[in-house]
């Protein structure tokens, strides 16, 4: 198996209030976004925090997808992390367009081959 | 809810083999880590790779804790990202230990707080 992965870090602003906190739609939202990577799924588990916030994962063949959100900010805070011949941008482009995300701060970081380090930045 | 976290990404090499493949040890390891660093678990979901290799994840109510290994590389992917007071390195430290890691290359991303970069990176 080898250990280079893709790891995409990606802030979320300006969110819709409402996806971001509701669980059934994010986790069905990463569930999609996972699988639109071509992903393998493996787990999945989610929780609703009170008064509001969603913090989840998606654990697949190819590492996995997080996200933790802050309805009250519209922020969403997701994790993108794959290996093999996979683009995790796919998921991640896929999940900000279901959140209605307004702002996208997003940062590259191979896995997996010694020292990390940012491999590029981007804000849209 | 505040929006601000610490994420420490950690390569860890040189891990012992047994103790990477060992879905108990890591899990419980895991478990031990983020209860030190004084984090609440909320979801604990790890799965065994054949012929080797293991990815889990808690999730805490600060965030969460993940891990990738590769027992035939000597290699784990660690991610620990936690919001709220606690320190992340504490239980990024407690694993590294854990899994006999000789060389560990860490980078600390803050998030939640607009634009991401890396804070620091270090090698030990």
């Amino acid at each position: 198996m080898e250990t280079i992965g893709r790891h995409v870090i990606s802030e979320l602003w300006g969110c819709d209030f409402n996806k971001l906190n509701d669980m059934d739609y994010v986790e069905k939202t990463f569930v999609d976004a996972a699988l639109k990577s071509g992903a393998e799924i493996r787990e999945v588990a989610f929780h609703k925090f009170a008064p509001q916030g969603i913090s989840g994962v998606v654990i697949i063949s190819e590492s996995h997808l997080t996200i933790h959100s802050f309805p009250e900010h519209g922020y969403a805070s997701i994790d993108v992390y794959t290996c093999g011949d996979l683009d995790p941008n796919i998921a991640a482009n896929y999940i900000a367009d279901a959140l209605d995300a307004k702002t996208r701060e997003t940062i590259e970081l191979p896995r997996g081959m010694g020292p990390v380090e940012v491999k590029k930045a981007k804000a849209l």
